[in-house]
């Protein structure tokens, strides 16, 4: 049993689909995309990690992200910063250029909303070493 | 008792304060404004309205806004449709220009998160007569 088990089954908005850019992820992940903004500027859905499951490291380029935190519990870190500890309610902005990773912790299912602007540059993988540390 | 009372003690992302924009709407109603996108283009915020609270009837000048429904039970109406119900997961974009209003049904809670982009302008109220006929 790991925390927030609940969220296997899906979060407010469903359970979206197996996560088509899993190849830059470590575990499974479920993306919804719910919409894009009228001027396709920002792409706006879920993701959903299962425990442990995190993206790689990553940048956002010409845009940013943001994350709303729905459910469970989740890390964030940037570069050359400790990983900080996410539970829902919390809000991350992350702009343009500063490279960082976020998912699951290792024992908690974790949901966020995330807000894109931009082209994602995707860079290696969160190592278990770094992340079993947490 | 109305639906979703547990809501009167706040949502996911807190209470909020009491709507610094309550002249534009019926009944009390809460903001928390969470962030704004580091390019200042787009608000992000949760409104949470008591029950049979809504906002005035109101267009979105050069931008839109995208409702994300994370709890609650509510109405969204453009002028000359009919008003739909909203409950947890639903998505709505109102595009530019688009008359409107938003706002909790009258026997429930409801709260959603907005991503706001141009300028509001505010119109008439909805009026008792056409909402108690929801």
């Amino acid at each position: 049993m790991a925390k927030f088990d609940e969220l296997a089954q899906g979060g407010i908005f469903g359970e979206g689909v197996e996560n088509p850019y899993g190849q830059f992820f470590l575990g499974q992940t479920y993306l919804n995309q719910l919409t894009m903004t009228p001027d396709d500027q920002v792409g706006v859905g879920t993701v959903r990690f299962e425990p442990g499951a995190r993206n790689n490291w990553h940048i956002h380029h010409d845009g940013y992200q943001i994350l709303l935190v729905t459910d469970g519990q989740g890390w964030y870190q940037e570069e050359g910063k400790p990983a900080q500890a996410l539970k829902a309610g919390d809000v991350v902005v992350t702009k343009e250029g500063v490279k960082h990773w976020h998912g699951a912790q290792a024992d908690s299912w974790f949901e966020h909303i995330a807000l894109t602007a931009g082209t994602p540059e995707w860079l290696e993988p969160v190592d278990d070493e770094t992340y079993n540390k947490l």
